[in-house]
């Protein structure tokens, strides 16, 4: 019998018996946000990695606490695998069919928060560890896991944790938190993450609100300060007016524009998953699209706040106004320039008035499509997927794979058990089952080839 | 004994009973914006009016009812009251020191919800109705009631009952709502209230959010088309950018500059109050200040609303977004104008996305400072109050004078019982006892001088 064979055995045989590990880690809340279960999460965490003979630590960060396990292997080559405890609010609880934190199973999917974000995938990498040891009576290659505890909170304290333990985390190749398939059942390799600056800009122009009949002609209102300050952040051309802000970008490569010509056509699918009438730019679909879905720094509005907002009329002016935006950033923009740049700016257009509170940032980071490791992980799917894996130049979100890429000089490869379906950050969270195992099996391939 | 005395020895020894009367109207809760006890307190409001032998009617409005009573004087001349019997909701109950609805007597203070706003002067000017049936046995000449139920939610029905009820409402004179002393006991004559035109704009962009390293790079955003149609109307010059939105706007008379003159500095007293650090056009005080503050159009933001509002972070590129927008208008503006040149402006600039909802208006109207009617309201109050009234041209809020000075063609005084402390539209909303025997001994004198 063939090790991929024995291990598939084992695999198959185990199945319910990780999916039962899988729901003990879920029951237990790790709500960053809400600061709900988080010691007790890492502890079970640290408890995970030890019962498999992995020399474990719980590391503080400044915030919630790092877990670090490592255990030695055949070869000489070490495997990092970057996961996180933390999970996102389970809010709105009314949209759940069963309780976030009940993991609940039916028509072979799992249900529960943080069941595919992250926890299922911990769980279904050690999984393919139990695999390899019980086929092989070793691991094949050096494995490290770091399993953070604030990915869903900006990773405030993962950069500076990393550069604080190069040694500890020093590796040859790294597997990030998520990956999956696609609506065709293709799985997904993507080479990179946009950065990002989050920042809340607010305003306060007097100590209380006052009657728009005296304050809306005379004192300087919140609200319209902080609309004219964000109107000079950009206008309706999309371009962002930070001087200096696309200095520093890299345009997509020749070899991107062509993996971004491979990936489907995505224009209909968004008009109606999202009902949108249309894209900006008087962009229409292809690749162009595609391009600037991943390759161009946005600046986004998430959220605005100021004086009354209930139903009908108040005549009153705010005294005070906020807005959350986002600014994601590509190669080679870093988050520290944008705030820098964004200071500047709104002092020199004369909103010194408005304030800027830092919320969270990360540089971009991408890994170059013909490493040899993202060739090992691509090589070893087709196998288990019934179809080669697609690669995708960048992907639109951020994550913060910029220390391990540029201070740890590691590949990262993406690859998970998540599906279009998988409503992570929202109710309903599930894994499908059939992909769970999938995942366990690519994992153990990934190791097994690694470690030759 | 003369009238005077006559009638102020009946108002200061029924005082106790007025006051009772006030507590009884003030304890039958009357939220408009909550259709809270509407139709009770009109039955009230009927109540009260029948028992002064006022012929009364009940009125549909289409929304609350309008209580009208009548009851003929000696002399041919009508003087018409304008009052109402809403109040803005009690919220937030816990900064009550005493229950809103139960009105509460301390430190010759009566307080509760109301009690200034408006149902104080209803009950005062009934009082004064009380003293000269007492004192002359008949009322010295036809006095009228309009009592409406709309005031504190933008009167939206008033306009058209006015229209509808020109014979009904036939008078000769009016006294508005409200009125009252400033800082200094000194009694304040609002010749004219400015006009509003309120709108809600909406932008929807997409049927649910997006994640923002998706929705931020290629969607348009709700959020961010609202700060440009925002920013389209009004720049940091304070400029109003609707076209000819200027055409109509009287710029203020020589007399209205030497009335405005005349009245006291506000700059420091704005400063400390409100906690403002400075104006807006580089204004300092002085009469150019309280020019700007009653007389120059405004556009004024009271409310954004979008996106997550919540702490921290969350990357969410928001599908909708709005705003409540009040704009104050002065001689000779028209809501209808500002609304139809809103759209067109708004389409002109690529908005058509931008929705409009109106929200409430009245146009502007103003009463001649040297009007007959309002010498006499003036020239009777020094007696009560031991110094004249100022004459003050304009309010820089708004009220729905208009088709009282424009359909009835009357002149419409303000005269109260409100001091600087009477808390309107807030918790502890109160009343000092003095005042509202001052007002009712004024009141009093109105009628037996306007019936000479």
């Amino acid at each position: 019998m063939s090790s991929y064979a024995e291990i598939d055995a084992y695999l198959d045989s185990h199945l319910d018996d990780s999916i039962a590990e899988l729901s003990r880690f879920v029951a237990q809340p790790s709500v960053g946000a809400q600061n709900l279960g988080m010691q007790e999460c890492a502890a079970l965490t640290a408890e995970m990695l030890r019962k498999r003979g992995f020399a474990t630590e719980v590391l503080p960060t400044g915030g919630a606490p790092v877990v670090f396990g490592e255990r030695k292997g055949k070869g000489g080559k070490t495997l990092l695998f970057y996961c996180h405890y933390d999970v996102q609010p389970p809010e709105p609880l009314e949209l759940w069919e069963t309780p976030p934190f009940e993991p609940s199973l039916r028509d072979g999917k799992l249900y529960g928060r943080g069941v595919s974000d992250d926890k299922g995938h911990l769980t279904a990498r050690l999984f393919a560890v139990d695999a390899l040891l019980a086929a092989l009576g070793e691991l094949p290659c050096n494995v490290k896991f770091i399993v953070e505890g604030e990915e869903e909170t900006s990773s405030v304290h993962l950069h500076d944790f990393v550069l604080n333990n190069l040694e500890r985390l020093k590796a040859d190749a790294c597997i990030w938190e998520f990956g999956g398939v696609d609506h065709e059942e293709t799985p997904l390799e993507y080479l990179g993450l946009r950065g990002i600056c989050y920042v809340e800009l607010s305003v306060e122009t007097a100590s209380i609100d006052v009657h728009s009949g005296l304050g809306g002609s005379i004192f300087p209102n919140a609200a319209w300060r902080l609309v004219w300050a964000l109107n000079s952040l950009k206008g309706p051309d999309e371009r962002i007016r930070l001087p200096g802000h696309y200095d520093k970008v890299r345009p997509p490569s020749a070899r991107d524009v062509e993996l971004m010509d491979l990936l489907p056509e995505t224009a209909e699918v968004y008009k109606q998953q999202y009902g949108v009438q249309s894209f900006i730019k008087g962009l229409t679909g292809g690749a162009a699209l595609r391009v600037e879905e991943v390759f161009t720094p946005t600046c986004t509005i998430c959220g605005l706040t100021s004086g009354y907002q209930g139903p009908g009329s108040k005549t009153v002016q705010p005294a005070k106004a906020s807005a959350k935006v986002d600014f994601r950033l590509v190669p080679d923009q870093e988050p520290a320039d944008v705030l820098r740049a964004l200071r500047a700016h709104l002092d020199a257009q004369g909103f010194t008035d408005v304030k800027i509170e830092f919320l969270g940032g990360e540089a971009p980071a991408r890994t170059d499509p013909d490493d040899p490791f993202i060739k090992l992980v691509c090589d070893t799917a087709p196998e288990i997927y019934g179809k080669p894996m697609k690669l995708i130049p960048m992907s639109g979100g951020s994550g913060p794979n910029s220390p391990f890429v540029h201070e740890l000089g590691l590949p990262v490869a993406t690859a998970g058990l998540g599906y279009p379906d998988s409503r992570g950050h929202a109710p309903n969270e599930n894994i499908r089952l059939d992909l769970y195992l999938k995942h366990a099996r690519h994992m153990a391939r990934v190791l097994l080839e690694f470690g030759k």
